[in-house]
């Protein structure tokens, strides 16, 4: 069986905007993230989910797809957490605390040294190297399973650039930012290499659904 | 966790027609199935597929959430064979051979008892009762897991009656039988009991995805 790469549950504004310049410890997206994620929110299948309900309709088929035959997941050191530059505060172990979502091991690309460390189910380790590098490696502990990009959008772009995602699920919301990082400026940029469906859902959002040519 | 009882990849023509009044050895269906089924023969989860490749985009997400965190099937005999009464030929094992889609045990119902059998990683056990019952005994089968609904149309209709139906997928083609048996006039009828999603697919056919209020 054939191991992917796949990205899910990417959101970005109209405008292609997926986070703000001001990444902080109060504001982790670096703007409003409910304006990007808000139809996870409302989904059954959402992690944050405290009390039973919750939809089950097309958005649902999105969320719980983020774990469906996932055994590892690649990030960029800004999605794990604001800190820049050599690791001072090994305190601060993500944003998740101990009860992650991700029970598999995790790659935090950083060109900064830092032990691995548990946090639940879930093994965060820092590799620095080339995408394809650290890819085989994330292959190898996935142990036949496939290998989750789980961004933010620097490293997604890092990625697509080497050519190395096979599919992509990215939900477009109906907000413009004007400003911050961007993965595109049309998802049209993609249709070279990718075969895409776009399907528009009841809740507002724009599934793009983009698989390797 | 809520056991739910689900179908899916149900396909109906645009008239609601979801097999045709002469199943045969030589017509599972009794119709034409390909104009019903022909989007799940192009993606890559197709348990048919026997070349690598096929599409990734929206249709595949419904092919292969078949088996997502399943742990029973139930169905009716007319699914599994086109015998009608007592049992007269074990030799019949259904339409799969050894080499099924199901992988865990599944319910089929009749009125004629025959014993159950092994075939591959699949327990086919026949079974008279209420739904409700049956469903009991398929719940307590999947440990935990859901139980999928898997047809024909008689056996969602009584279902569907008996108001025992959590999720519902049901794809429909752009093709009109006429006759046949049914599952609606519309899906309207359902709207009073179930949230619906009606989502476009770039292959024409239109995924409804029902959800109990």
């Amino acid at each position: 069986m054939e191991q992917l790469l796949r990205v899910h549950n990417f959101c970005v504004s109209s405008d292609g905007v997926a986070a703000g310049p001001d990444q902080s410890m109060d504001s982790p997206f670096g703007l409003d993230q409910s304006k990007l994620m808000f139809w996870v929110m409302g989904t059954a299948s959402w992690v944050g989910r405290s009390e039973v309900g919750g939809t089950r309709g097309l958005d649902d088929y999105f969320t719980r797809e983020f774990s469906r035959n996932i055994g590892a997941e690649i990030m960029g050191r800004n999605k794990f957490g604001p800190q820049r530059g050599p690791w001072t505060d090994h305190e601060w172990r993500g944003w998740w605390g101990e009860d992650t979502p991700f029970h598999t091991p995790v790659y935090v690309m950083t060109h900064h040294e830092r032990p691995s460390f548990e946090a639940g189910d879930t093994t965060f380790h820092f590799v620095d190297g080339e995408p394809a590098d650290i890819l085989a490696q994330a292959k190898r502990a996935a142990d036949g399973r496939d290998v989750r990009l789980g961004g933010g959008v620097t490293t997604i772009r890092e990625f697509l650039d080497a050519d190395l995602v096979d599919t992509m699920h990215v939900a477009v919301s109906p907000v413009r930012f004007g400003s911050g990082l961007r993965l595109w400026d049309s998802p049209d940029e993609l249709r070279d290499r990718f075969d895409l469906d776009v399907v528009p859902s009841p809740s507002g959002v724009v599934h793009h659904l983009f698989w390797r040519k």
